[in-house]
């Protein structure tokens, strides 16, 4: 098992399988028919869409066990450092079978913040147990986390347990990235003056798991530091609704130390959660959030591909804009003359 | 000017005036007009909407001036002391004329938290240069936010020039509020332990100014301690977009101590964001936001009145939950078949 570095030629071949056989190929585990089936549900073609969904529905008794886990962190913080140390040690010493996604609404490749870079996780990617899918290129953010979402169940249903979700630690996609995830990690670094420097607003508290990074010769001092700073921090903070209480450490990915810990704080939140209920109802909470989302989406979708609709909305903007509307009757008199 | 006492009364009387007559009275200044049109914003029959939107249209020109300021705080921190010390204030001493709206989307109105007890800000509601009025009891947050936001508008066509709007601190009406001020106040109150219990996460992020309130007497010690707390808290988060750097203060509302301080802080605030720009370019957001969530509440609303369209989409819903469709196949065979 490996990167898959032949997704244009699967692209190619995918019509020559029929979706049970896909799908008799992602429950036999094989690697292949896996990237095949995410490859579909990347298309924004209409067939590869209806074969996806057929193939999703087939696969969603055998998906839902794996432990989903965000993580997240600013360019420079050592994500794909951290994954790689943290994926081989789930591999090597915990025997799991272990994915990695990335939600990255960013069209601009060349920074390599988010799996661009494959080579970075060599010694991960080239692992028996490991499969690691670069972030689809295509379109907005929503698609992106739909065909992340989706992902995921083919990926469980393929044997994965561990499902690792990488994103950038500046935008919306943490909020798309929490609501896909049971367990969400924020990669740190100690830093002079402003500690939070880069991380968006909000990001902080969505943290099951705060993780400074880069621990390690001169900088294990100011990360412990930093370690006891964002403790106090996170204090003021009320109680999340799992009943866990947000945990904050240190570690170097780099020397692989503290990895261990992170792992033992996960089986704590798991065992946590799986007891008091939460896990359960997080996952339900998040289908039925991920329905309602896609519907409104769609629903809003079919209104603005009218052209006489989107036109129009354009020019209202404008008058509203300029104050020369209220947004209210603007609306009002949209939906009126509606098509 | 007095709180409004007969809204029943001008419920009744409200279809003997023209559009005409009503903007006439509004703009002359004539709170008795300003409470039939505001009547009028909060009533839900399809003839009542659409004179509500001729007047808040005309109204446009006439707004924009005032100073819009969210007031927030969980039960007992002493919202309605700390406007009614502020209001006077801000009417006695510099010359204003005080608008105080609330949204609470709390359907048991026994709670008194929100302008309920009107007796509570009797000083206040007497004093010419006021308008109090209550929240509108009826329908969803949406709803209301939509109420108070057109109210704002035909406030300040009235001659208001500072808006106070009053909400609870513990929920989703704070974002409703946050997107319709242009500086938000916290309030709070020292205590032992975890001093953020009751404020929901992400709250104090949007605060502009987080004031401690009841720093009186024996209080006045954990108060200032409480102060230096949230400092160092506030200090962690990055800059906000305006460019302000949110303060934390003191106060005693009951004994209108530091008030004059507050208002000195928004008046920074506001000489700031005038400035630099973000004031125009925050209202200007604020309008094209609102627009476009009116425009896809319509949308959804729209479907979802479609009797077909809500069993399916209740059907499907279940599916979901129980893992039996995934959220986007479910969607999609919604939308396929819509009516």
């Amino acid at each position: 098992m490996s990167i898959n570095k032949n997704i244009r030629q699967l692209t190619k071949v995918r019509k020559e399988y029929s979706t049970s056989e896909i799908l008799k190929g992602i429950l036999s585990r094989d690697i292949t028919f896996l990237s095949i089936a995410i490859t579909l549900v990347e298309s924004s073609r209409f067939d590869d869409k209806q074969k996806a969904h057929e193939i999703i529905d087939a696969c969603l008794p055998y998906s839902g066990k794996s432990k989903r886990i965000g993580i997240t962190g600013v360019p420079g913080v050592g994500k794909s450092t951290f994954i790689e140390s943290f994926g081989q040690y789930l591999i090597k010493e915990k025997n799991k079978k272990v994915a990695v996604l990335a939600v990255d609404p960013s069209s601009n490749r060349n920074k390599g913040s988010i799996l661009g870079d494959k080579t970075r996780m060599e010694t991960l990617s080239n692992l028996e147990g490991a499969f690691i899918r670069p972030s689809p290129s295509m379109g907005s953010l929503g698609g992106v986390s739909k065909a992340t979402r989706e992902t995921i169940i083919l990926c469980e249903a393929a044997g994965f347990d561990t499902i690792l979700i990488e994103t950038v630690g500046v935008g919306q996609s943490e909020v798309e990235v929490k609501s896909m995830v049971d367990f969400f990690l924020l990669l740190m670094l100690a830093g002079a003056g402003d500690e939070l420097q880069g991380i968006k607003r909000g990001i902080m508290e969505m943290a099951d798991l705060l993780v400074i990074n880069k621990a390690e010769g001169e900088n294990l001092k100011p990360a412990r530091r930093a370690r006891t700073e964002y403790k106090n921090a996170l204090h003021l903070f009320p109680a999340t609704t799992s009943g866990w209480i947000p945990k904050v450490e240190t570690c170097s990915a780099l020397e692989a130390s503290n990895i261990d810990l992170v792992y033992n704080i996960t089986l704590q939140y798991f065992n946590l959660i799986e007891k008091n209920g939460f896990f359960e109802k997080q996952r339900k909470g998040q289908a039925l959030e991920w329905f309602r989302k896609a519907l409104e989406h769609e629903i809003i979708q079919q209104f603005m591909q009218n052209e006489s609709n989107k036109i129009r909305s354009k020019a209202l903007e404008k008058l509203v804009i300029e104050g020369k509307r209220s947004p209210f009757s603007a609306v009002d008199e949209l939906i009126k003359n509606a098509n």
